[in-house]
């Protein structure tokens, strides 16, 4: 069996595998220990061969005759995932979407660890959330070298979302999670992951006109 | 030239079709009337005969020798993607990622319209968000059918969002916008587009571990 780090991994298996993720986490709360991939196929609606496709990525998880055993595969996943250590992170914005994301005590499960909260207003000094006082921008560089921070919630309007960018790479910050609408320029060695609300939302519109075009066509 | 609407687009290239558009709008708001397709590479970070490729799906919008018509191809664009019509929304879930999602004016400036907000909690009755009132549940169907609303975006946890997107797709929505972290069972005609934001972040630490990885491997 090759090791994991060694194989590379399609953008498009990445993409599947939290929620491989998920659904093992289910299972095992509801106390199923083994799974065939044609019982996973059911759960998940995707095909029985691209869940054994997906998974062989990784190496032999699934017995012949016996399926996957749950908490194994859960554990490597996990692993694969790197949600085996925890990342420390910041949000810089204490908006209302920074707000609802230092909220989300969900994050804390997966080892996500929320440590600083920045905003350039300095009417929000002071505020906490969740016990975590929102602070000024000229304490985030200092603050992402004493903590090490590896994650950087971008959650600031896109005319300054550069330049903070810049910002957090003088600062040695690793990931950033990126709500602005803009794509950031930063090094090789930085990773973007970005969300781009108006995007998700202009797909969704785009299925309703399509819907919409071939209903009107079967007529 | 055949009609856009007799072609089958791939889904790789809608997900792309949002970036494009805003570049092009940003193209519109500077000034700029033409582009070819290489300056557009550049400033996008695709190669040119990616770009060719994926605007070729929509018919003849470039020239040779003259390149693409900025104003031309993001209206054309904009009516793929949906945006020629205006889109009523409720947002059900008034915390903190619904609240942050009423307040962005962006979607307002794209054609999406927010008709309502609703919640179960009956403390949050008589709240406004951007003047728009907080409603209870049991007004959720009336008010669908009465304000042509196409979209509902779930902003509640995933132990109650099944129930809800039942009784949405009852009261006759087109589209869930689901950020609950759950799939949603609805039939074919209704459109979900999912967000699962712990999804993304798994992805972002994904990366990390992938980078550090390689980074040792190196060494």
């Amino acid at each position: 069996m090759r090791k994991v780090e060694e194989r590379e991994i399609s953008q498009a298996v990445i993409r599947r595998l939290p929620r491989y993720y998920r659904y093992l986490g289910e299972l095992l709360e509801s106390g199923v220990e083994r799974i065939s991939s044609n019982d996973l196929s059911k759960r998940m609606k995707v095909t029985a061969s691209q869940i054994r496709q997906d998974l062989n990525n990784f190496g032999g998880f699934g017995q012949q005759g016996y399926g996957y055993n749950v908490k194994y595969l859960y554990t490597e996943i996990g692993k694969i995932l790197g949600l085996e250590n925890d990342h420390n992170f910041v949000i810089i914005g204490a908006g209302n979407l920074g707000q609802a994301l230092a909220n989300y005590s969900n994050f804390e499960n997966r080892g996500f660890v929320l440590k600083g909260i920045f905003d350039a207003n300095p009417t929000l000094k002071g505020m906490s959330i969740r016990n975590v006082p929102v602070r000024m921008m000229d304490e985030l560089n200092d603050f992402i070298r004493a903590n090490d921070v590896e994650i950087a919630v971008l959650t600031i309007p896109k005319s300054v979302a550069i330049e903070v960018a810049k910002d957090l790479v003088d600062a040695g910050i690793k990931a950033i999670w990126n709500f602005a609408h803009v794509d950031l320029n930063v090094p090789d060695n930085v990773i973007v992951e970005n969300v781009h609300l108006i995007e998700s939302l202009m797909r969704l519109s785009y299925n309703i006109s399509r819907y919409n075009e071939e209903h009107k066509l079967d007529k």
